[in-house]
């Protein structure tokens, strides 16, 4: 519905836009911090994220200035997001998906919108949930998931008993509820620093799993 | 930051997802609304879709079981977004997306997010749009446009003088400000149009010019 | 309850508020955009309206600096309120007031409330429109229609099936479901557009059907 | 841009609403409480009400159910809205309709309209103060007056020195902060109790002072 | 969980906020308004706090620039909160609480919050009500009563038959339901003139009943 | 303005309440998730909590289903609230209550609020950013903490170089405004497990340093 002709950008807008709204890896946040050196736990884990990813994630460069931090960081994401769990690890992805684009946090929905592209193997579901989650046509139990998340997240005052009951209806164990909860509650934490540092997200993940 | 094997998607998850969330290019809408013939200058209007992208836009067969309506649609949108303008073809295609993430429009983010990515030459660009305008990094008449656009969308009751006088000290004539309000006010018009009818994108835009 | 003597307001007061407060019929935008020569078309329609209403609504003539603006408003408003329906035209405007009374649009609420009034011989039904749709006692059929058509307004991201069954039970059909969201969406359109330029509304409304 | 027909509210719709929205001056509340005898004082108030206003208000009527919750309401009431103040007649009543618009209160901006449209002389400045005051080309004063009432009315948990420091910039006193206050206050209250018990106006107020 | 040593806030800290945060009991609101003389009735009802409570609490202070408004205040008070009714007057303080909590008084919460610690025996409870009233575990008939009250206050538009039927199901009276209206609407307005002028509570509530 | 009789709880009230709203340190969280054995670490925190709190504050007991996760967030709360930092103890503490008070986080407003009480000395301080930070009269620095936390909390899409700039006029270094965002940040993440799982605060916290 759109004849949309390359030559549409002026090159006055170009010139003024180039290199500022693209993520360009060098600059991370809006905070001047310089890097402490890395531990040796830590070297290891960026040597690893080089190994696997291919890159280290900028978020991890950010807490970089202090290695108390970067590791604490470290092992709550790790256990959150990797350990064994009721929930998959998509699932966990959606929850962190869902509520980034509660909270708008540009890094965070670049980055998690990309692992769910790539766990589910289904790119527009990324989309979806970057996008809004109520649109996606997705089993009970991940809406039932998502819906508690994004409750927690908008009105986190309004959630009582008859919220839990409804994750139990859905399937979800105590503990379920648990990694629900504190999965919605760490990217309302990383949002916020991301938000807070104008954190960006590295530029390769823009292109991944599409 | 995260080490995604390929196999983390249960079966079961798969199987319930399957031909699901993926937009599948033949359910357009959630309402049964059988076509009515095209007249000659839809078809005409059809015909020149399939030849200059490569398909017709979703949007269009939705409301293809009325010609007054389709081409009453037709005649606007392609007036706004097309007919010449103080305002870029792009610029317009960044109201529309900004506008359509504040009311988190699934059908206008993909469409539109597609289209700022390929007029643009910038896709982080459109992915800036969909999650955060904000968090780009424009220039000042582009920003001075989103803000008067978004706050248009969802405050439209404080907006006053002294918004139309921001956007002229940005450099904007009388003119400029109506199209910026038309395609705004447009966009707050097929947003609802969409999320009223379930309306589902042309599988297509999720991978255009990523 | 309470003794308003004629003389309450002061010299002063009436004096800065003189001509300011009262639609004027003069300056109908904040934009200076000078009409362009009508189309005959145009010209046709506005001297059937000068005929049957006696004037012709502020908004076209806000329309009037460019004849493609308003030819492409014109088939759009027309066929939206008073081609062949489901929905009454009464109900159609109800709509239209509904949605601008959540937007807080003086234009659309001042101009439609007097057509509720009118076509429903109902003067206080004009009045709850405007104030809060929800305290009118309403046929189910005309609440649900209203409920539907501002939550579509206030929080589209909400709108799922459910909402759709819902006006299913309470008799609309498919194409029915379309005319609602076609008109909601289609008010909060011309209702950004009113706010973005302070469009006054002609000042014979005030005592239409009172 | 319409041609209402006269006959475009078909029976079944009138039927269906007939002596349903109107108000119908007989059921003044959705509760049941019988009057008590009127005391004395509040007969004398009530037949003056009758002779200066031609009939007596509903709210006072709501509130017969018990003379000593009457006597003080009539007292505050009495003592904010008519008693001598730095604010004149009118612009407390404009502070009723504006807080009174913000929470959508049938009753109150019913009743209160009518008053500032006779308090006024200018019956457009009625519906301005109903539909969205800051659409008024308002003097300064009270402007500045309104946004006050309405801040302390929507979120008055924001309500700091800076935005006493606006009004006495305006020229307003700390008495007369008080009374803005006090007013705005009062109508937070009444349209409360208005809205709890459905509350019905007089049917007499729509058409005075048009 | 935290090791919170007593020298932790800095001398250059303490100082900047000596006399500052805490309540000192003379300078009540940020209007300069001089107490009027008391009238012999307004005197023996302060001379009755004084030997009933130990102090005459800010608000009567503050009110008492105008014997008038003062008592029109304290006869609606003192009807309201302490004459007869289907409401305990621990319930009717709960209900000021609940709605003093959504509009953030802070003036309210400290005076009535020691209210309900008093008159329940449960300062806890007191906490529940000033942080969030849903974290209680409370009877059905007192939650009823509650999110009654707050929705009144926070989205009073929204109430409707249904949401007296629901306090009717818990069995409140249509004169109870008329309390708790009228309890909610009062704390509505006194929370909105204590906000407006920032009132300051007498520093003995702080630690009353804990 | 207040006879609070003792005897104003009626027997009914008081029983139907009974060891409901109080604190009751024996059931911490609304999910059944046994504890583990305490790892040596773990136990010896544990012990050292007891030795200088006199109790083990609820949080670690309902994290200590699992010692990963109890370990995480034990290592995450100590450096952020403990370690050095150019923010003092009780600034980390303010932000921690200011924050929960948007959030209405029953547990964290407790514990915290406490925390506030204690370090300032000024026990009204703890109820002032329990009840509504912005009605304390702060220091300029942290007012201009608080509400950057609070903006973060609330909309931190909103969140942009302007407000790290005001942070820097207020004297606060880059490395500061990490911390008051990592505060900020950890606290989001809290008030939402603790919400998520109805978690109770120790009662002890109610009365400590009134």
């Amino acid at each position: 519905m759109a004849k949309h002709p390359k030559k549409a950008l002026s090159k006055h807008a170009k010139k003024a836009r180039a290199g500022a709204t693209a993520d360009d890896d060098t600059t991370i946040t809006a905070l001047k911090l310089p890097p402490a050196p890395l531990s040796p736990d830590m070297a290891a884990y960026f040597a690893k994220c080089e190994e696997k990813l291919g890159f280290v994630p900028n978020v991890l460069k950010a807490y970089a200035f202090d290695m108390t931090k970067l590791s604490a960081f470290v092992a709550m994401y790790n256990d959150l997001m990797l350990a064994p769990s009721g929930l998959s690890k998509l699932e966990r992805e959606m929850i962190a998906v869902a509520v980034s684009a509660h909270n708008r946090c540009y890094y965070c929905l670049v980055a998690h919108g990309a692992a769910v592209r790539q766990l589910s193997g289904d790119p527009p579901l990324g989309d979806l949930m970057v996008m809004n989650y109520r649109a996606a046509r997705l089993p009970k139990r991940e809406r039932a998931m998502l819906d508690f998340a994004v409750k927690l997240t908008a009105e986190q005052w309004l959630v009582e008993e008859e919220d839990r009951a409804r994750l139990r209806a859905a399937g979800f164990s105590d503990r379920d509820i648990w990694d629900i909860a504190a999965v919605a509650g760490f990217f309302n934490m990383t949002n916020r620093v991301a938000s807070a540092t104008d954190m960006r997200p590295n530029s390769v993940y823009h292109q991944q799993s599409r």
